[in-house]
């Protein structure tokens, strides 16, 4: 028989255009089953438990979830606190006095390590609870799954981006400079490869944090396409450190991770400019830097329609093994085919997933390490959908 | 009888996501009069007549104009020269060696300076010839029109940026700048109040060129609203400037034009970052900025429906004009109705659109100079069309 008791449901970390279809996923899930008593979202995760700041889960209209679902950013509010053992303590001493039974923690491996620290409290006291969390991030940086929730949407938005953007290239010339977040993986940079429709197309150069970036080397690169072809557009990652793995350029400040701050400066970006422009010292040369920032993860309407069903999807099962199996673990996708595109859910331990995260394979990687291979478009297309098809006169 | 002859057709300035509907409607009402003998599509504008380089426009299939329309950023690409009279004289040339009778070009009011100085060359030459400046820009800074093609466009996706931006702020609290397009006049900034659906609702300050920025009163206004709601989203003009009309921050970069560079930089957004931490010394405060750079002119699918249209009408109104009365002139939008919303077009002298630049009415800007008014949301909306609705559980 299943276990019975209330459930806790709460977001982490930075949003996503469908971390909110994960929550109503999971939410339209519980309502289903008896076993679950009550269904409390926890405002912006840890913190709100700490707190036992929670909203009813149970009294929404569907259409309001469906609403919900559609809208970008943690609907409950999100958190960037890297629990200590005193505050894992206090959460699950909130549980334990609201006879909550199930946790569900949507969230990265950050998330999934608070979700797996207090699974063990629960286990070392013997007290009958079900952790699960729910996989989501922009970065596509989780272990074990083939991919996350999460990231084909702001791959979407990345792309579409750079298509557009290498017109506007086109129309006026120029070196353009365009960076991406992802702190240590180049999944997200990596998707600007999609906007490409022919050969002269851009991004014609694309830095992941998974290589050195070399200043000079990327000098040389930019001045070589331009011979080429009189422009250049540039995918860098807000992430690209030197040889020693320091940031290229950043403002310094840090999160309570002891993370630099990357995202929400044009510090980066500037500063490659400035680089352009210094090679080519006494020409004339028009250089731009944008930094796409937190568009990427929170534009309404540009959202894969693969990683809205799957993110629905991905709650729901987390919410029915739990119930149903007594399962314990993080959701993960397994890819069952490219082409035509499939996928299942599995539960894999919060050890796999939690604390360390991963990178962009080699694979993925051209040897000169300033662009993509065919290998990783393969990966990333039937993720990110159809691509509109651009026209042109020349 | 209608004046019988080659047309030029060509795009300047910025791109916008629909300026290449206003030059597939001028190409296809063109292919329906025999008095125009051939369709020239002049690359990067200005530029390419002066070389003669010029594309055939009578060969193209429907379908790949279609595809083209649907396509951000100038097709035939573009060009920021601003011709002095030599170069008047050099075109003015090559129009009467290539029995040039018709020219159409697609800009702003820079653009349509170009037109009337060739368009009086014409006159004193006595050479018949019909000029006609199809309007376009997302500043929305042109006389006479009730708006601009290309505008409301971008409004779209300003006022959706501010949408999905505004849930991660109130997922992730803090104060975040946004930076948006416009130097002179402040429309686009001023679209942001669009993203707005309940009172607590982000922008909570916008700020546009039409007022001077001054740098305490920012700090203040920031605190307040954060006072009131524990966070602030700010739109600012990238325009804004001190009560000398100096830039508030930029490169110190010049175009052709002499205007100072403000896109592509990060510049004011980190400096204004800056002073919100300033203000709030010593305490904790979570300040972002993001510049949205060149993704509002040029993200495909984001297009406002209405916008579309008009630019395509546009194009071909002004060649049917031309052709069918012998008109010189701008092509300029009249409303006729908000709601619902209906236009039509009409032809206004090229002088009268030329050179200067328009800005918002005070009517559109609230006393305190840091937010619009409800006259604004009731010129836009009909322009930006239906906006997405929001989900919210608090």
């Amino acid at each position: 028989m299943a276990l019975k008791g209330k459930m806790v449901i709460g977001q982490s970390g930075g949003p996503t255009t469908v971390i909110n279809q994960s929550l109503v996923g999971a939410i339209l899930e519980a309502r289903k089953h008896e076993a679950i008593t009550g269904i409390l979202g926890a405002r912006h995760g840890i913190a709100g438990i700490m707190k036992e700041d929670f909203i009813d889960l149970t009294t929404q209209s569907g259409s309001d979830l469906e609403c919900l679902a559609n809208t970008p950013a943690a609907g409950l509010g999100s958190v960037r606190l890297k629990p200590g053992k005193a505050e894992c303590e206090r959460v699950f001493e909130v549980f334990k006095k609201n006879d909550v039974r199930y946790f569900f923690y949507i969230g990265g491996n950050d998330s999934a390590e608070t979700a797996h620290i207090i699974a063990e409290m629960a286990k070392e006291e013997n007290y009958d609870f079900c952790t699960i969390h729910l996989p989501k991030t922009i970065d596509n940086d989780l272990r074990v799954t083939d991919h996350c929730p999460g990231f084909a949407s702001a791959a979407r938005f990345v792309a579409l981006a750079f298509m557009g953007d290498d017109r506007d290239n086109a129309a006026l010339s120029g070196v353009k400079i365009n960076v991406v977040m992802g702190r240590h993986a180049g999944f997200l940079t990596a998707a600007s490869a999609l906007a490409r429709q022919d050969e002269s197309d851009g991004p014609h150069l694309i830095y992941l944090p998974e290589r050195v970036f070399d200043v000079a080397s990327f000098q040389q690169d930019v001045k070589s396409v331009v011979a080429k072809y009189g422009r250049c557009v540039v995918a860098v990652s807000e992430g690209v450190g030197d040889k020693d793995g320091n940031p290229i350029a950043s403002t310094g400040e840090r999160d309570s991770h002891g993370n630099v701050q990357l995202s929400g400066t044009g510090a980066l970006g500037d500063f490659l400019s400035g680089k352009v422009k210094e090679a080519y010292a006494g020409e004339s040369v028009r250089v731009r830097a944008d930094t796409f920032g937190y568009l990427q993860r929170s534009f309404p309407t540009i959202v894969s329609e693969v990683d809205a069903r799957e993110a629905r999807e991905s709650g729901a099962f987390g919410v029915k093994q739990a119930v149903e199996q007594g399962e314990n673990g993080s959701v993960a996708i397994r890819r069952l085919s490219s082409d035509p595109y499939a996928s299942d859910y599995f539960i894999t331990p919060l050890s796999t997933v939690a604390r360390e995260a991963t990178e962009m394979k080699d694979e993925y990687i051209s040897a000169e390490g300033n662009d993509v291979t065919e290998a990783w478009l393969t990966y990333l297309r039937p993720l990110v959908g159809p691509m509109p098809r651009l026209g042109k006169l020349f």
